[in-house]
């Protein structure tokens, strides 16, 4: 057992500090119920200026890169050591519309304590410690999730950035550029791998397996991949009343049958593990009286296989198209987002799992359904991720809850990691 | 053949005078595409004006009863006449979102012109002529279709005014009240049937029947009824890769088994001539990354059999319950509309037709798929209503189109059946 993992009690993590730091990021809200702080939205900025503050305030130096993503760091003594390969921790500030406000924020949080507890231990630190909160993690608006930490990977380029737009056609490129963000410049947010050791994010789980299983710690071994599509299905609108059912070319049947047809193949059992979901829909002109002639709806396809997962996308672009065929109506569907399953790597996956036991939080591995910037960073840096509970399994809704006990039992676990991957050779 | 038959050249309708109307109502709109000007919005008043300013100006009488109908009167030479039982005309200026210039307002402009043909024209007159614009004729926004006729007629009460709400949860009365409108007054706007000869709607088609079969008047003779239900569908948001499929309760899961559940019954063979449509959703929270927890529709039950129409109704309910059951979620639904098919006054329907074969316009009998003013007016006088072709039958879209000409041609049937009634003992 190393001297990490026997810290005194005052070198544990505050839950207090934890809590009244989410308390704070969730009044940043553009209307309940829940938190509404939207990727690459004002608010979101503002929560990013809220941890810089954080950072500074601890002696960090902190920036912020052409994409939006806020770093700080904290130099070990010595010239040697500030050359040395960093490790890092971070999670992201922005929610879905009318979410939870731990989604994110519970590592950003962690992230904070951790820089706390760092700087006021004064033990031994051999590499740089890197504290980042990823920009537009949540695809909600874009379709594409996790945009900054794709930058930082080099999986999103600018051009990207310029392609991508929400369901108004406004692009990511022109959300970035609106607040004071160089989306042309994207190229110099990518990191160098040479100058990275290892990456941990923690956050909550977004499922109810820790909670079923009594857990308080779950250390990620893989994340799923997803595949999103936005599909526009397009009919004709006219008087409910004066047009017979014969005929007819109702968007919103064609769209129920889309609903179901996915449905129908998540829960096949052949595809035990993938999941199908429709979360948004937009009917035109959406009138009691008015047959529905556009209806506009995306879909997300996750799995932790990724050729299953894009057989499943291409499955069900054919079934669209004969759910369209049967009442004369016509589909056109984009591929908005596409992210490949990840197993992290085993070398820091095993170190999270070592830190959490010698810390007696008898941690589960696990796989992660959502997706995580962690997912991204893993492309580059080896990486790993703790998970602590959600209340219910419940996560991207107002009743989105884990205690800032849990979030602090999972920091210290946190903690305890960085010091294990910092001590490595 | 009377003198009315037989008018000179210039005692017809002026197409130019009609299209000239019509596209000064359609610059009335709360924007494109199409026209929006929504049952008991401010707009729908500046319509109203522009009527009342038209009917002032040929020397008529106008006033605005107590729920926003607007009334004008020409009354007939000598004192007795003016105690006879009047006759009327007239339609409705409001349109559903988006929809298009005629639905209504064709009605609005062919009585306009009636009115300025009975001034010229100087021919004697027996009864007093009424022209109406009655209000709130759309049910986009509360559900409840022909709320100011059906105010009139004493179907809808000052209770029913209070009890009706929209989406928003804001009642009919509060938004009568909001235009100045007296809604507890109600009972004053109901007609005292034995001051009314017979009534005349001029109105466009709405469906494809005049245009397939190369008609230009429609003399109907029964109206459908339309039961409206607003559903609820309560189930859980949660995270879209977080959450497995099984124990799922996704609200629009249920919803789409509802939607294809209507669509059926409505195509099956049994109930040719019943026509089910959900024509608006709302999803809640509708983010690409959340599973819907809370989806509203509402739907739209029309057939001529009433007891077709209440029995698919019943049906219906029974099935959304079902459906709901099978992925946990709940449905709690509201009957926010109920009118019964009726049958219009073969008196009156056979003067219009008689009037139309006079004019040489070879019209077609036929029902209404929609529902109209005069559906509700047929409860306490003898009514009978024109159709105008509506070209591509669509209707309730920016594409609705009716010539100046056709709508012309109709009116000239409408003063031709004027005429008759008037002449009536």
């Amino acid at each position: 057992m190393t001297t990490s993992d026997t810290l005194p009690r005052d070198g544990r993590a505050s839950a207090e500090a934890i809590g009244s730091l989410i308390d704070e990021f969730a009044q940043m809200s553009a209307g309940g119920p829940g938190v509404t702080r939207l990727a690459y939205s004002p608010l979101e900025r503002t929560a990013h200026e809220r941890f810089r503050e954080a950072m500074t305030e601890l002696g960090l130096t902190v920036e912020t890169d052409a994409v939006g993503n806020t770093i700080a760091t904290l130099l070990p003594e010595g010239d040697t050591a500030a050359s040395a390969a960093a490790i890092g921790t971070g999670s992201h500030l922005d929610s879905v519309p009318q979410g939870g406000r731990f989604d994110g924020i519970a590592g950003v949080a962690a992230a904070v304590e951790v820089a706390r507890l760092a700087v006021q231990d004064g033990q031994p630190r051999r590499r740089p410690w890197k504290f980042v909160v990823f920009a537009g993690e949540e695809g909600a608006r874009f379709g594409q999730a996790c945009t900054g930490s794709r930058v930082i990977a080099g999986l999103t380029t600018a051009a990207d950035l310029e392609a991508l737009t929400d369901g108004d056609g406004v692009s990511v490129a022109a959300a970035l550029l609106e607040l004071g963000l160089r989306p042309e410049a994207a190229a110099t947010a990518v990191w160098d791998a040479a100058d990275w050791h290892a990456f941990v994010e923690l956050h909550i789980e977004q499922g109810d397996v820790l909670e079923r299983d009594e857990r308080a710690i779950g250390v990620v071994d893989s994340i799923s991949g997803s595949t999103r599509m936005r599909v526009h299905v397009e009919g004709r609108s006219s008087h409910t009343g004066g047009t017979p059912m014969r005929g007819r070319r109702d968007a919103l049947v064609t769209a129920s049958r889309c609903v179901l047809a996915g449905d129908a193949i998540a829960n096949d059992p052949a595809n035990e593990g993938t999941r199908v979901s429709v979360g948004d829909i937009d009917v035109q002109p959406n009138s009691i009286t008015t047959i529905p002639g556009v209806v506009t709806f995306t879909v997300d396809i996750r799995d932790i296989d990724g050729e299953r997962q894009r057989g499943v996308a291409r499955q069900l672009e054919q079934l669209y198209r004969e759910c369209a065929a049967e009442n004369g109506t016509t589909v056109r569907i984009e591929q908005i987002g596409d992210t490949s399953p990840v197993s992290l790597q085993a070398a820091v996956v095993d170190v999270v799992e070592q830190a959490a036991i010698a810390l007696d939080t008898r941690p589960l591995r696990m796989p992660s359904g959502a997706s995580h910037d962690a997912q991204q960073i893993s492309h580059i840096i080896p990486t790993g991720m703790i998970f602590v509970p959600s209340a219910g399994g419940l996560s991207h809704v107002p009743d989105e809850f884990t205690s800032a006990e849990q979030i602090a039992r999972g920091t210290d676990v946190l903690l305890a990691a960085m010091r294990r991957l910092d001590a490595q050779p």
